[in-house]
């Protein structure tokens, strides 16, 4: 009988049930196809017997992570706590021990990236994080091993779940962002709390995560400009879906002159794009290299299921290494340069709420104008509201400093009524499927 | 200085020297990721003038394998020659000298892949070709790695360029299947002998391995049946279009209960699914698991830029592997029962060409009727030619088996003048996206 691979399962809940549920039912597969059986040795849980009840067996629950280290023996520990604190602490004790860390947390990785690589690297130990961006979709399999010849140029992505499925609830049955957020947390797909979903900030850590990994830049939260889908408008949806786009909530990491240019917003695609076809809570990972040209990976981005197979994926992987002596290489730090989050070009879309009299799309188009930007299409929808109107411009490619520039101006314009509505156009008709 | 990883470089036709272009391009950037450095240590080519000028230095280049193993040190061979013999007969030696093996050969691996294996795991040396399926599509490591948890049960693709882009040209633009290729031809995307293209025998490669690493089925082209493009007419195209799906050529591999069903074929795809929106010479590979659900990936299935970026990424993995004796595992053989060719259910597109007379929809309805097929819809366009006309039905889920009965009945019928086009529907508008 072979010597079994012994996992130290830290965090019993969604994720950490659905990796006990796939090891019980596929162990027996993975190890006549890797020669590799698992075995969870002792678990982490602040409800215990709950927890000792849904493994089953005689597996040993803690409710500290201190204990799982000073009583139990393991070869892998899975950090599926979450949250901040104890998830870091057990991880950088893991390290301590010379044990490999496999992981979903990524705004762990993506706020405190560099103290836990640098841990793992102390500690001769691997680090996994196959299930820590996009689910099931093995985007860090892509940029790590696929690519590994190749010069990434682009990446972008529907990476957030619950931002997609919100924004196709509201193109599909024109509800509102709030009432797509209250359906998506009655659905599961939505937190109790949402922010890190809704604002962005979730897609954000994802987004810092691959930049690391294509680029050597080091991971951190600063100089990402994020924008969520919280204050997105449902008649933002209805004007792009009237010139031939959807909405959704991108994140795009590119080099621009060997510096790394990295965001998180709500874009628009065009319509007959794979991306736009991505829809609910399905994800997406587009990738672009010099040799391999563009490739998409489509996928569920969060569940049970989808994540626990990225986690049991890399425990084969790391098991595999471990057999082995092999830690992963991780890129090294480069000096690249990341641009300041305005620094990018694009064409974008343009919404100025305004007054309904004659004269007020000249003296917009006059401020675009002043400022050499170029106007592709630009309509002024009929409005119910009799006094108040928009007037929405699609803009050629320029600088998103100059669109804010615009933006400030237009706003102090006395017909115009609210703030400006600025987005990017991330996929154009003219772009190739 | 890293000592050096040294290729034997077997073949310097595109893509063999896009792979060495690719080196020369990315190798220190490589170097500073992995630790590895690449060097081409020496290469086989007919014509050993233009390959040593193409590769350029002072790389040593035959005309015959066997002095690259007799003059010559390497710790990779790359086996880029094609074909059967030569590339057989490499490969085996490379193994008898325990050194590993990269290739894109999909047909060797296809028809000789059982013996091939056993030679490298005689030699306990590695067999790495990610190349050898859809170009940089990463379609073998999905299913060695990112699913390597999970219970696959159902792969399908379109995973032939020329074919795909044979078949968007005839619907985009209303040609012939004859002159589609010979544009095809034109442009490069097809060879001057298109056969194991057109007629689905590459596509069959493909599937072949992938239902191998999927289901640990052996290596085989029997039990699949292949139904290549030559004689697609236009008008199924235009027929399908008008029930709303396209055409493409699908490999298919699945799980019906337990047991493997295996085919390549033209397939009707539902115009809204992320298939059909595959275009030109692009492949996708769509792959189901139990936990993960369903993964798709799109991207270039050949050149020489994707291909040689999944041969260097290959090298990596390879490379990697050896700096720590590893050997990747191969899935065990297993005993899974291959179905018959015709052994599997779906819902069908039926075209049944017929005399324009009172009564040959009565007539051909009532064939279907007997033997218990269950019609979806039935169309009769208005034909231009007069007398003739054709019946074209969707049909509801029966057996393949059933549905060629049903082909024979029809044929017999007084007023049907050819044989009908039974085409199955691989995607029905039911299925979500």
């Amino acid at each position: 009988m072979t010597k079994p691979c012994r996992i130290a399962l830290l965090g019993v809940g969604t994720v950490g049930g659905g990796v006990a549920d796939l090891l019980a039912r596929n162990g027996e597969d993975i190890e006549s196809r890797t020669g590799i059986r698992f075995e969870i040795a002792c678990a982490l849980a602040r409800n215990r017997e709950r927890a000792a009840k849904r493994l089953g067996g005689n597996i040993a629950v803690e409710s500290d992570w201190r204990r799982i280290f000073s009583e139990h023996e393991f070869d892998i520990a899975v950090e599926l706590i979450g949250g901040e604190t104890d998830a870091c602490e057990s991880m950088l004790a893991a390290f301590a021990r010379n044990k490999p860390v496999v992981t979903a947390n990524k705004a762990l990785l993506a706020t405190r990236g560099g103290e836990i690589l640098a841990s793992a690297a102390k500690g001769a130990a691997g680090i996994y994080f196959e299930a820590a961006v996009a689910g099931c979709i093995p985007a860090i399999r892509l940029l790590k091993g696929a690519l590994a010849g190749d010069r990434i140029r682009h990446i972008r992505g529907i990476i957030n779940g619950t931002c997609n499925y919100m924004l196709t609830r509201m193109r599909t049955d024109g509800m509102s962002s709030s009432d797509a957020l209250a359906e998506a947390q009655q659905l599961g797909y939505a937190e109790a709390d949402p922010t890190l979903d809704v604002d962005g900030l979730d897609a954000a850590h994802k987004a810092v995560i691959m930049a690391w990994l294509a680029f050597g830049t080091p991971l951190t939260m600063n100089n990402i400009a994020v924008t969520g889908v919280r204050t997105i408008a449902a008649k933002e949806i209805e004007y792009a879906a009237e010139f031939g786009f959807c909405l959704k909530l991108l994140a795009n990491v590119e080099l621009i002159e060997e510096a790394v240019s990295i965001w998180v917003s709500p874009a628009l695609v065009a319509d007959n794009h794979t991306l736009a076809q991505v829809e609910g809570s399905m994800n997406a990972v587009q990738a672009k290299a010099d040799a391999a040209g563009e490739l998409s990976l489509i996928g569920a981005g969060a569940g049970a299921g989808p994540t626990a197979s990225a986690v049991v994926s890399d425990l084969v992987e790391c098991a595999t290494d471990l057999a082995c002596n092999r830690v992963p290489v991780m890129p090294p730090e480069n000096s690249r340069k990341v641009l300041a989050a305005e620094m990018f070009n694009c064409q974008s879309y343009l919404r100025v709420p305004a007054m309904d009299k004659p004269g007020v799309m000249a003296r917009a188009t006059g401020v675009l104008a002043d400022l050499d930007i170029s106007i592709e299409a630009v309509r002024q929808p009929e409005s119910d509201s009799g006094a108040k109107t928009d007037v929405v411009f699609l803009l050629h490619e320029t600088s998103w400093q100059n669109l804010h520039k615009a933006c400030k101006m237009l706003a102090g314009l006395d017909d115009v009524t609210d703030w400006p509505v600025l987005l990017p156009i991330a996929v154009p008709h003219t772009e190739k499927k």
